[in-house]
């Protein structure tokens, strides 16, 4: 191990540009309408109005980066007649349509629960949405359905936590029971928000008993902003990998709650730690089941820009992840040497991939710095100008 | 120290009686509106549409509780043509104006701050609205302009954070050097949100060091759903009435974030020690210049009932505060018996009041049970037979 | 619902009753002996320099509450010559052994892990010495092996986050095949320390995950101080119960860390809510596999008084748990009537159990104050002037 | 602004080699002796025995990194008849005495308080403790009395937090009032532990009000492991820069509480935020008033590279903070740019200093990679061999 690097920076090794060109990154059709907090939600020019606007500026992103093949659809809000015809339409973009999300927090049946509901009237018109999901799925030959449950209460007593478990664990086995052979259901877990006493599916270990009890093609989708303060999240993916049972990622970063700031924005070490563990366990290996997604909200910055920055900076902490020497690490592990040990991993880390990245992007035909490419693309100022009146999608539309 | 309290449960002694006989606690006028999260805000029959139907709101929880005398308004959300007329329609409904509360995050302009923006075109404007809210305290009477500043930036190298900091002491200024000589201003803090990186003024500390470069009459507004996890909040309360500086409290409770929930329904106990710490520092004596306000958000519950058992709640760790044996206590405290202080301690917050608190508003003359009271009262019924049509207040408008 | 509760407060129902009668909460042996920070570890008279002396100290507990009838083992702190003898002993004093605790912390060895380890040497060595706590199980005739595992990583990339969990399953199966056939294997997590970057079983999800691939008898101890900032405990409760993997409580409390502090003392709602859902889950039915424990350190208390706030705290937050009135609340959670299922709740917690509790202990011809009790038993001045000389029993010892 | 950095990486400019050229950060001198948890003391060979092998030992640290010309003392650990001839023996060794820091945690008389007793008579012997630290510093020349102050409560009732405010400021005053003209007393404050209720200097805002009331010459020590979870810690250096209160820095670096982990070695991205806010508040020019400090505990590395590490680790963040390009950084920030003032920030944080800073060691005689240096030196395996025997210092000698 050698704190310096003697490397010519922009050398990667073939192995690493394998693992490189087949990463994909999942962008969120939401990121693109307009975010905000309970106390503001700000619009911006050129925000999309329709699906197919959000889908026009996620190609842009993947136009750019390489790296975002495919796009997340949430529903009801971005329901359309003929998703096959939304599928062709994003394929024309260059994109793919990718994982289907239920949305069971805005209808006003759900304020004491959906699939946890005590009434079977309002957890049967729940589970109907996710079913009508798995139908959209069929349309657009989505694998995944993604399940992020906002069920929850405010209040000591206010709810029979036991119950909502009971009645959770029979609605996602009526929903499971649907998918089709090569359709995934991934449950997604979160300490607290919208419900501010108890969520349904708080923590990694009640979203792995539930998964568990379904099936094989039921796994956990890991957000990195839905833990605890102090969570280490890298050995949840290291063990969620173990058990088989990672499925996803919502990547985001936050300073204190579920800040949904840009990936690697408030901890970009922490991103590094948890891509390690990713490389560690196979999840980027060819044929790994796990899914990357972003899942952000850009309250005051550029929305495209934004995504652009997220899936360099997923790429990024990919490349320096994969930097690690393994054998030196596993050595210095082997015998002990708590600083050696750490010194190849940061080694790792403090390498700058930026340059090499960089040459990565030009051999394959796309623009050095992204950023820079989208600035003086005059695709803002188009859309801007295109997008005139309609009603801005945000998260009620 | 007995830890069976012999006391008659309904028997409380004169000091404790006069104090309970002078606590008032501010009602904010936007907890009868509707309130959520980002991702829905419930609307409610029944309310309000107007500033006007939220005083009728507030006054119905003071009628019932004889604790809510005053209603604190949220500038521009309760602006009105007349506010000499809108404190006569408070004075009929038994109830008067109290703080008054800027908005400063509502506004496109202040997406990057207000009082701290680098455009002092927008500084000049945010200042503006505060001298406007000056003249409204100067119509309504109000003593107390209390500044939530929500500036704040999202990411690292976003902003300058010392800059913001000297353009917020120079906007403070202005602002404090029009105040009358019986108004105050009232800084309160937040540690995050709407903001995720820094807020201007995110603790204690801050807003101390900015009162005390002010003048006498800025204080310090402890909203106690405002600090970091684990921070012991009594000894903030304890610190800063030695130091003459805590000016109000804008009770509410919390498990993870700002929650905004019922006062006491996270953690009494702690409650009870911050109302230990008020009565300790003379918060509580003839002439204290503590106020006490709630800032809440019934997201799920009924709004006005919601209010009543925030109050009530507040009252019944008062008395339990109150019932402290302060003797034996110091005894125990001076001779290093952690046991018996905290036994001392301890029993008073166990001691059940509710019957006594019932006692003392049968005696005047104010329902038993004001939950009770209120259910049968028919008012919900009323409001929300009567109040079909038009906007609901929420924290839009 | 009545939030003036009208039963008389010394009048417990039969099954209340029969529920407290056959309430039983272990010591920890260790809780008689000195503990501090790492800063510094007072001493204090009297303070036992043996296991008999421990257990002499419990028996004073139990004699005082009929709370304590058993006392758990640390091994190798408590290690002695004959067990068969100190179960005889025991049970002279009027209490049994419990639960044996293995230690893996305090070898020179272990600086790097235990079970975890990467020498097999090593790994075999704290197997092993598992294997002797089963032998000592056997002499004692303890049911319960309860594995709190100290293994983790001060430093990212010092070890295999991913190996040391494969190794840890391998020495678990290899000590739970030697567990008899009425014993059980109870797997402790927590988030951090001694390790301040990773903790091999930080979590309830790991630990779960590890007993369900053992088997039936592997369950999971919950420590109600080693939990993340926010983390709702009950939740976890709640949740174990219904996956048949609670073992067993050790209960203490915190502000901030693992501070070991009396029960219930920083969060005497948390405690309710917690036992709440013990009972709500059946843990406290007849033949219920919950254990329920201490596990304290009294830095700067009394030690024996400290045992007996601790569990008389637990029986009062039990009592007032089961004066729940669950059909009241459950049908205002039916009803989603969230201030009613809350006040029902809340109701039960405000209850002062005292008394009664007072004339159940006098109904067993126990003292009715316990604390008083002990203060004038002479037993603290007798063991301080027994106790001269020799060394007193610590965390080193 | 350009994300890929073009200048060679071994440029530095000028003003940033001055500013690299006069960095200093003082070394504990408990640092080289053994630390651990509350739960094990791991020893190594060669950890010194007295305050000469400490001080040779951080001399080594000096000699090959240039950074730590300084070593900080603890009292009474370090205490010796002649503090002019070990003044002498460091300079022989090639560093000097600094800091001076008062012990209040290991006496017994200071269970319940030092500086803060109720007893007067303790109180006096704390105050005396910190006169006698005073006389030190007149004979060692030392600019700064650090007064950690490790007094609290574990329970709430337990002190009388007022009271013990009071007492503080009166203890304060006396020791403020002893110090010579060029003497400064530097108060730290620390969220938690060694007591786990109340703390008596928990958080800046306390440290804050008691240095002002103090006078000019005393400030606040800021340690980077003492603040409550999600603290914004560079908000607080920004603050206290600008209050003209920062006196020092305790660097080091933590996951979870107090860890005492290597600078950097947590959360390297918050060690280069607050190097930003240093440089930016001057604390950094010529003649600033900031004291730089480690404080660490080396649990299970070796110390000496540890330390080594840790300076390292400093300057190569204050490289990276140096590189922030001020001007681009204000244009985007004063256009609102919240991307393109992210990514200046970023470009600095991301470029790989370690290869100039290599440059700059060998154009000053020192190793280009201090850590190889040190493994190869033969100083570990000399002391190794040397000090056999004696007592190995730790926390308690």
């Amino acid at each position: 191990m050698n704190q310096f690097n003697d490397q010519e920076s922009g050398v990667f090794d073939d192995a690493l540009l394998t693992t490189l060109g087949r990463q994909a990154i999942e962008l969120p059709s939401w990121a693109f309408g307009n975010a905000g907090t309970r106390f503001k939600v700000y619009g911006t020019p050129g925000t999309p109005r329709t699906i197919q606007e959000k889908i026009a500026d996620a190609a842009q992103v993947h136009r750019l980066t390489g790296l975002a093949p495919s796009v997340a659809l949430h529903i009801p809000w971005d329901l359309v007649d003929d998703f096959g015809k939304l599928a062709a339409f994003a394929d024309d973009q260059g994109v793919r349509l990718g994982t289907i999300n239920s949305n069971t927090f805005q209808d006003d049946d759900y304020k004491f629960g959906s699939l946890t509901h005590v009434d079977p009237a309002i957890r049967r018109k729940a589970v109907d949405h996710h079913l009508r999901c798995i139908e959209v799925m069929d349309a657009t030959g989505s694998r995944d359905l993604k399940i992020w449950l906002p069920d929850g209460t405010n209040y000591p007593g206010q709810g029979d936590l036991r119950g909502r478990q009971d009645r959770l664990a029979e609605s996602l086995r009526t929903i499971y029971d649907r998918l089709g052979p090569d359709q995934r259901l991934v449950l997604e877990y979160k300490i607290f928000e919208p419900f501010f006493y108890t969520m349904d599916v708080p923590d990694w270990g009640t979203a792995f008993a539930h998964v568990t009890a379904l099936g094989e093609r039921a796994l956990v989708c890991l957000d990195t902003g839905h833990h605890a303060p102090s969570t280490n999240i890298e050995f949840i993916v290291a063990q969620l990998l173990r058990l088989g049972k990672l499925g996803s990622f919502d990547f985001n970063s936050r300073f204190y709650a579920d800040d949904d700031l840009i990936v690697g924005a408030a901890d970009p070490f922490q991103l590094f730690r948890i891509l390690a563990e990713v490389v560690r366990g196979g999840g980027l290996d060819d044929g790994s089941p796990v899914a990357f997604m972003l899942d952000q909200c850009h309250n005051i910055e550029d929305k495209i820009p934004g995504q652009i920055r997220s899936v360099l900076n997923v790429q990024e902490m990919t490349a320096r992840a994969l930097l690690i020497d393994t054998e030196s690490l596993r050595a210095a592990q082997d015998a002990g040497d708590v600083l050696a040990a750490n010194a190849v991993y940061m080694d790792a880390f403090y390498t700058d991939v930026r340059p090499a990245l960089g040459d990565w992007r030009e051999s394959r035909g796309l623009p050095r710095d992204p950023m820079a490419a989208y600035a003086t693309s005059g695709y803002a100022e188009l859309i801007a100008a295109e997008r005139a009146g309609g009603v801005q999608a945000g998260w009620g539309a």
